[in-house]
C-alpha cells in the first residue's frame, strides 16, 4: 500500500469509530496494508486510489449498489438536474410519486410503497409495519437483514454471532428483552420454519427471507414457505436488498415466480446514491397509519431521481442480461482456471454475485485469498474471491482479468506443489473471517 | 389547491402508504386541499409547485432541513464534484474522513464520529452504542427522537401516544416486551429526571435530550443532568438534530456551554442532502467494535460532500447570527401585529425555529392556522404558525411577510369582532393537530 492511502487510514482510525462504515469496504476484509481502502475518482468499472493509481474493478463492485458501474451518464445527468431545481423545500418531492408507480408497474401484485435512504432501515420499516399489520411481534427469518435490533436480537440466545453473522461480534447493545422474537430457520429446508411455526403457532408477524443469495431454492421451497405464511396469517418479506436487479429489472421474485407480501430494495435501486423501498400489498402497507414511521432525509430529490434513471436504463439496456453473461464467464473462468492450474476452489453464488473460496490443505483459504488479491492489485485489478457483475463491465474485462487469475493461480500451484509457505509472500495481512451468513 | 398539485396527491394517496414520508410535510398539517403539498423547483427562499406558482417560503424551511436555503450554488458544485467523480466504488469515501476531522474540530470534546443517512438511524445508532457501552438497556430521554423502537416503545405503557407525540397515534408494531425500556422526563424539571434515577439506579444506558428547542434551559439544568448522568454511568447524548446549526456553527451545546457524551446531527448538516453523524468521546464510541453497526448505504460521497461545503458556508457567512436575527424579526413582527390588529397569540421557540399559536377564544387554532395558510397562499408565501429561518432569508423578505401577515391577522380580528365564523371561510381544512412533544 502507498502512501497516502495508509495515512488517510490512519487519521481514519484516529476518528471513526470502527474505521469506516460498512463491514464489507474495510481494508482487513481483503488483506489489511496492501489494499488500498480509498477512492479519488471512480468511471464505468475503472477505479483510482489516494495515490492515482487506477485499477479495473472486478472485486465488490461497489458491494452490490452501483449495479450500472460508476458514474453513469444517465443517472447523474438525472439527478443533478433535481439538484439545480433543488433537491429539498418544504413540499414534497413529486419523483416519489413517480418510483412508486414505476416500482407497482414493475411488481404488479404490490399496491403501495414507502421509501427510506439505507437498506437496513428500509427493513427495520417492513417489520415495524408486519408487526403493526399482525398485532404480533415474532419473526422467522433466514439470511442476512442489516444491523437493526429486530435482527440482531437472534443472537441474544447465544453468546455471539459466531455461528451466524461475523466472528467476534456479539449483539452486545440489543435490548435483552427481545431474546426470541427473531427466530433462525434453514434455506432450502421447509421442516425448520414448520417447527418454528408449530412451536410459536399464532404469535409469528413476518417470514423475512432473501429469496436466493448463494444458492437457488428447491423447486417448491418459496411456495411452501409461501403457504406457511398464509396459514400462520405472517406477512411474507422477501428482503431483496441483494438479490434485486441482477435476475430481473427489480425483484429476483419476479424470475422465481413467488410473490411475497412485501419487498425490500436497496443498494442497485439508486445505482450507488442513497434510497430504498418498501413495497408491499394494500392492506399490509395501510398498517403505517397505525404506527409512526417519518424522517425528514426521506423526502429529498436526488434518491428519488438516482432510482428512476437507474431503472429506465436497466431496463433499456437489459442490464440484468448482460450481468448474468459477465458473471457466468467469470464463474467458468475461475472453474476452468482452477482445473487448468490445479489450484482447488469452490464456485458459488448467483452469476450477477459470484464468489470462490480455495480449498487447499495446505494453506488456509484467508492467507491464499490476501495473497491472491495482493498479486492481482499489481496487475491492475481490485480482485478478491467476490465477483459482483456490474452493468459496465465488458466481456474484454473479464478476458484481461481472467489472464491475471491465470497468472496468480499458477503461481499459487507452484507455490503449494513447493511446500513454500505462501503466508511468508503476504506483505499485508490475511483476510480476516467476513460475514457468516444464516441460511 | 390547483389541479395538477391535487392530481398527484390524488395518485400518492393510491400508492404511498401514509401519502408522504415526514409527518410535517402532509398537507393535512397545513390545510388540506389548498396547501401546494409538491413542488418542481426551489431556488434561495422561493418555490414552484406543480402549476407553476411561485412562493416565497416563510413556512418550515424544508423543516430546518435547508438551512442555507434552496439550491445553494456552493453546496450543489461540491456535490456535483464528487458525482463527476463517482459517488461510490468498492473503496470507501475520503470524504468520510474529512468531515469526521471537521465535526471533531467544531466540537473538541469529541474524539470519534460515525455517519448514516437520515436523524431517526443517527439517533437509533447513538442508542445501539450507549447500550454496547454500559451493557444497560434503559433510556431516560425527554424531547422528540424519531420512529424507531427504542424511542415509541416509552408509549407502550400507555395507550396511544396521545400525551406524547401525536394524537390518534399507538405504538402499535413496537414489541410489547420493549415495555419500560424508555422512560420520559421533563425538560427544565430535573426532579423529574432523578426521580426516574432513583427508581432504575444502575439500569441507564443513555440519558438522551434536545439541549434546548422551544425553551432554553433552566440556569444549572443542562449541568444538572450531566452531573446525574455521570453519577449513574449513563451515556448524555444531546440530539441535535434539530437544534444544531441554529445557535452556532455545530451543536446549540457549543452556546449553551455543556458537552454531552455523544451528540448527534442531521437535517441542516447537509443542507438538505442525506447524511447523519454521531459524534462522541472515544471510550463511548469505540463499543462499535462490540456490536454489528453497517450499512452500504453509508458510504457514498454525496452526503459527505454536502455536509463539508455546508459548514464551510455556515462557517464563511456567519449563518447562525444570521438566522437569530431573521428570526428575531419575524417573532417581533408577530407580536407587534397581534398587538395592532388585536388578534391574541403566543410566541415561542428560539428565533431560528420560530411559532405562534392562535388564542382566540371564540375560533380554535388549528381553524385560524388553516385560514392564515390559505390567505398567505393568496399573496405568494408559503406560510404556516411555523417559521423556521434559512441562509437566504432576507430582511426584504422578512418585511414584505410581514405586510401580509398584518393584512391577514386583520381580517381574522374583523370576522372574530363581527362574530362571523371564520370556519366558513376555509377553502380546505382545518390543519390536523401536530406533533405534540415530550418535553
Amino acid at each position: 500500500m502507498s502512501d497516502l492511502n495508509k495515512e488517510l487510514l490512519k487519521r481514519a482510525s484516529t476518528c471513526i469509530a470502527g474505521l469506516n462504515h460498512l463491514l464489507s469496504k474495510r481494508p482487513d476484509q481483503f488483506t489489511d496494508g496492501v489494499w488500498p481502502s480509498y477512492f479519488t475518482r471512480a468511471k464505468g468499472v475503472e477505479v483510482w486510489d489516494l495515490n492515482n493509481v487506477k485499477y479495473v474493478d472486478m472485486s465488490i463492485g461497489g458491494i452490490g449498489a452501483t449495479v450500472l458501474g460508476y458514474a453513469i451518464t444517465e443517472v447523474d445527468e438525472a439527478v443533478k438536474k433535481v439538484i439545480d431545481n433543488g433537491i429539498a423545500s418544504s413540499l414534497n418531492s413529486f419523483e416519489e410519486v413517480e418510483l412508486a408507480e414505476v416500482l407497482i408497474d414493475l411488481h404488479p401484485w404490490a399496491n403501495k410503497c414507502r421509501f427510506s435512504r439505507s437498506g437496513g432501515e428500509g427493513m427495520a420499516i417492513a417489520i415495524r409495519i408486519a408487526r403493526a399489520y399482525t398485532e404480533r411481534d415474532k419473526i422467522l427469518f433466514c439470511g442476512y437483514h442489516g444491523w437493526h435490533d429486530w435482527y440482531l436480537s437472534a443472537n441474544l440466545s447465544g453468546e455471539s454471532l459466531d455461528g451466524h453473522l461475523l466472528p467476534g461480534l456479539s449483539a452486545t447493545g440489543v435490548p435483552s428483552c427481545l431474546k426470541d422474537t427473531a427466530l433462525p430457520f434453514e434455506y432450502n429446508n421447509i421442516e425448520s420454519l414448520e417447527s418454528l411455526l408449530l412451536k410459536h403457532r399464532g404469535s409469528v408477524a413476518a417470514i423475512v427471507m432473501e429469496p436466493i443469495r448463494n444458492t437457488s431454492p428447491l423447486p417448491g421451497f418459496l411456495e411452501s414457505v409461501k403457504m406457511s405464511a398464509k396459514k400462520e396469517g405472517a406477512v411474507l418479506i422477501f428482503d431483496e436488498i441483494s438479490s434485486a436487479f441482477r435476475l430481473a429489472t427489480g425483484g429476483a421474485h419476479k424470475v422465481l415466480k413467488v410473490e411475497p407480501d412485501m419487498a425490500v430494495f436497496s443498494k442497485a435501486l439508486g445505482n450507488g446514491y442513497p434510497i430504498s423501498a418498501i413495497i408491499g400489498l394494500e392492506m399490509v402497507m395501510d398498517a403505517v397509519d397505525k404506527t409512526f414511521i417519518s424522517s425528514t432525509c426521506w423526502t429529498e430529490r436526488t434518491g428519488y431521481a438516482a432510482a428512476l434513471a437507474t431503472i429506465k436504463k436497466f431496463k433499456k439496456d437489459n442490464t440484468s442480461s448482460h450481468l448474468n453473461e459477465i458473471g457466468k464467464a467469470v464463474q467458468q473462468g475461475w472453474r476452468d482456471i482452477a482445473k487448468k492450474t490445479g489450484v482447488s476452489i469452490r464456485v458459488g453464488g448467483i452469476p450477477p454475485l459470484s464468489h470462490f473460496e480455495f480449498i487447499e490443505k495446505l494453506e488456509d483459504h484467508l492467507v491464499l485469498k490476501a495473497y491472491f488479491i495482493q498479486e492481482m492489485l499489481k496487475k491492475g485489478f481490485l480482485a478478491s474471491n467476490i465477483f459482483y457483475a456490474m452493468g459496465a463491465h465488458t466481456e474484454e474485462h473479464v478476458k484481461d482479468y481472467l489472464i491475471a487469475t491465470e497468472e496468480v493461480f499458477t503461481e499459487i500451484f507452484k507455490k503449494i506443489k513447493t511446500n513454500s509457505k505462501i503466508s511468508d509472500s503476504l506483505s499485508g495481512k490475511a483476510s480476516a473471517k467476513g460475514f457468516r451468513r444464516v441460511t
